[in-house]
């Protein structure tokens, strides 16, 4: 069943204990640049570093009892791992994270610090799926994958919630994407709440799978994407297309180059940290300042974990 | 005439038009690793991006209607030169900012952009003294020294206040010191307001002029000061000593190592962006934990104006 509105109210009353409530930051210094009046939903401020919390936290806490003493799984190296690891050891139950043997010693001692248990496996699709099969079967573990699942969905929408009860009403509300959880859960969020609002999207070049399936009307899965973006590199969901095929009005690709001059701006104007996934709506908007020009907007910064080394020879 | 407390009361409420009054945040984190209970007065987030214009906007603000009319003038290629320009044009009078001839450019367009006079010199300290002596000559403007004058010690002095107003109780209050107008007025604020508590600086090693004018009992300025925490070059002047002397604690010298460690644990744990002078309390906090074990400590992160470029090859 597609998440609704009120599945998302739900939702961010069930979350409430485990995530932030985050702050809406302006700057009048990119307001001027961008020749719009833009709103920024500070994930990068959100436990575990990013609004994946907002989703994990409540797929563990649907669980019921007996479920929830099985513990929780799912294959991520990334933010949602993380974020699946912290949601599990608040409820109190194990969680199984597959990575792959290249993934960074760092993140491997961030999700073990959050009392999870690391399943290496080979660095290839199959491997990873297999492994999480393989532990699924083991140990009981509930599957939570990181956007095509209607619980993350509905966490994720409860970031664009309180976005809207902030600052009210928006022309456009938007969001990257990538698998589309954190899309689809705006999408549903901002269309019941601001009927007369757009939900645009920002998405890589180098990863525009979620473009060309709006265009073809059904998932083109990309292959071999590359982008500085790099927690948008997975491809759209049989959950996440629907939704986003309905609601969202428009899908605009930037190159990294334009994703590194947003993220600039950010960084330098705002003082904050944010990952480059954050600053693919930025881009987006700059490059087609006509579109934007006097709207209101709301934009959600999904987070701020970066990795300062690699970034930094970026500058 | 030493400011008091109401004088920096009186500040706080000339220049609350002028300034944001910025977040205190904590990162449960850092508090694990120092093993203390930290409160972070976010200057970053100020107006001109740094609390230089607490105190700018303060003796701006003082002037007569007649002194204003013939302008500020000061020598600061740095956030006072920013925040001086700022204020002024703010109150809608003229500012000439002095600036050496080997200045990054992006610093002179930044102080045009707020609609003030580069007036360029060569790059040595006579030539910086007789070209302001020039300036202030040729036009009447009102001289703002970057730190040793009154009006800019109770203008700094009014972050203290806004953070003890906030978190109330501190065991100790900690800021870094370069020519000390931030120090002197925080320490005015805080023995008021907490009597009992302590007020710690943190100094880098390269540039320990305070810490070594405290051991000898009087002004031993720096002689080619050298830290990566570039805005604390300056050495404490005749109006700041004393009251640094008094009210003061201690000193704590920290290396550029330690700074630059500390330094990427605000940026990484806290998703935020300061400068490396920033980071010199919580480096001092690092380096003496049984000193601050289980203490509240409350410490002002001066600024956020950072060269990306230049810094990031750092990490």
């Amino acid at each position: 069943m597609r998440p609704t509105l009120q599945d998302i109210q739900k939702a961010a009353q069930r979350i409430a204990p485990l995530i932030h409530r985050t702050p809406v930051l302006s700057s009048i210094s990119i307001n001027h640049i961008a020749g719009a009046e833009l709103h920024f939903k500070c994930e990068n401020f959100q436990k575990a570093g990013a609004f994946k919390m907002r989703g994990a936290a409540n797929a563990v806490l649907s669980l019921s009892d007996e479920e929830a003493r099985r513990g929780v799984a799912t294959h991520s190296s990334g933010n949602h791992g993380q974020a699946l690891a912290k949601a599990a050891q608040s409820r109190g139950i194990k969680a199984y994270i597959v990575m792959p043997e290249t993934a960074p010693t760092v993140k491997k001692k961030a999700v073990e610090g959050y009392g999870a248990e690391v399943v290496i496996c080979k660095p290839t699709l199959q491997a990873r799926e297999d492994t999480l099969k393989d532990v699924v079967k083991r140990t009981g573990a509930n599957f939570i994958h990181p956007y095509n699942d209607e619980r993350v969905i509905c966490g994720q929408g409860t970031a664009a919630l309180e976005l809207i009860e902030e600052v009210s009403e928006f022309d456009i509300v938007m969001s990257p994407v990538g698998g589309g959880g954190l899309l689809s859960g705006t999408a549903i969020t901002t269309t019941a709440l601001l009927p007369k609002a757009s939900i645009i999207a920002g998405e890589p070049e180098g990863a525009d799978d979620a473009y060309r399936s709006l265009q073809a009307g059904a998932i083109v899965p990309s292959e071999n994407p590359k982008t500085i973006a790099d927690g948008l590199l997975t491809s759209l969901g049989d959950k996440t297309f629907p939704i986003i095929k309905e609601l969202v009005s428009e899908i605009i690709t930037v190159n990294d180059e334009e994703i590194m001059y947003a993220l600039r701006l950010i960084w330098e104007r705002m003082k904050i940290i944010v990952e480059p996934s954050c600053a693919v709506p930025l881009a987006a908007v700059l490059q087609q300042k006509e579109k934007f020009a006097g709207k209101k907007v709301g934009i959600i910064l999904t987070g701020g974990n970066v990795d300062l080394d690699k970034l930094s020879a970026k500058f």
